[in-house]
């Protein structure tokens, strides 16, 4: 499975994902990654094409979902990894960054000390939706002295557009749907 | 770095743990594992340590920091990757279970379908502490049909006494404190 090309890959992951309606509330159709998850050989082709993007030091992994594929794909990429959490679940000193959602607005944290300046950084994440979780992480990784060298998603939401609030840093996604 | 022996590894895990006073309240020291995930080569040991100790057809993460470890360990393992996730969390069918915590309780859920019956399951968290998630992690991996071979963490907090509450399932500790 390993060195699938770009469509194999899609197909792979696209027959692995479940459209759940109305989750988490009535008219949106979520798209459920625990049948990709649970299957080691599609899970291994995932990570495995996230690792090979970009060179870097240390990957970033947006709590909860999102550690579930940025951790491995440190471990394959031999990186660092660092988590970004909401606010309060970090125990040491930290940088905080806070943004908009549909009703009311979010903040997440890195530690303070996560990286050594001039660290570059990929930031991992399984869905990007509206953009907003992923521009406040490259917002927070600059601030703590990295270099974002890109953003490394499964699956693009096409239709939210959150390509186009990334302020021009690099999107890698496996899928765009 | 691979192939170290239990004495060799507790070396490396201990050294990148990160004692932070009075976290999350006064008078608890907590320990942070954030400076070991940031070494590649200290992760790689312990992922690789936490990935050969059973023979499993899948892994099972609670959310959220244990996802971390997890994850990498169902990629090095070839095993599927199952997450426990905070009510609410999941978006098809769940099963659940409620433990109490020091103040209130507590609910987690699995897929109803996350397993196939009789599949064999690792459970592999960060930190095993009063025991309260892991118990009700076995209950809930066993209602929904899979056999728990053992519990794995990074670390065991001796003097909560979680092990005692295991209720016989295997506990693995790569190293006590």
């Amino acid at each position: 499975m390993r060195g699938n090309t770009m469509t194999e890959l899609s197909t792979i992951i696209l027959d692995r994902i479940r459209d759940v309606p109305d989750y988490p509330k009535p008219g949106v159709m979520f798209k459920d990654i625990t049948p990709l998850l649970a299957d080691p050989i599609a899970m291994a082709a995932v990570v495995d094409a996230l690792a090979g993007l970009e060179q870097v030091d240390k990957i970033v992994g947006i709590e909860a979902r999102g550690f579930i594929l940025a951790a491995p794909v440190a471990y394959r990429a031999a990186a660092g990894f660092v988590p970004v959490r909401k606010k309060g679940k970090l125990p040491a000193e930290t940088l905080e960054e806070s943004y908009d959602l549909e009703y009311g607005s979010a903040t997440i944290e890195v530690h303070r000390d996560a990286f050594t300046p001039g660290e570059r950084v990929l930031i991992v994440d399984d869905v990007l939706a509206t953009g907003g979780t992923a521009k406040a992480t490259v917002e927070l990784v600059r601030r703590a002295g990295a270099e974002v060298v890109g953003i490394a998603v499964l699956m693009e939401l096409a239709f939210l557009k959150g390509r186009e609030r990334l302020g021009g840093v690099g999107l890698h996604s496996l899928v765009i749907v």
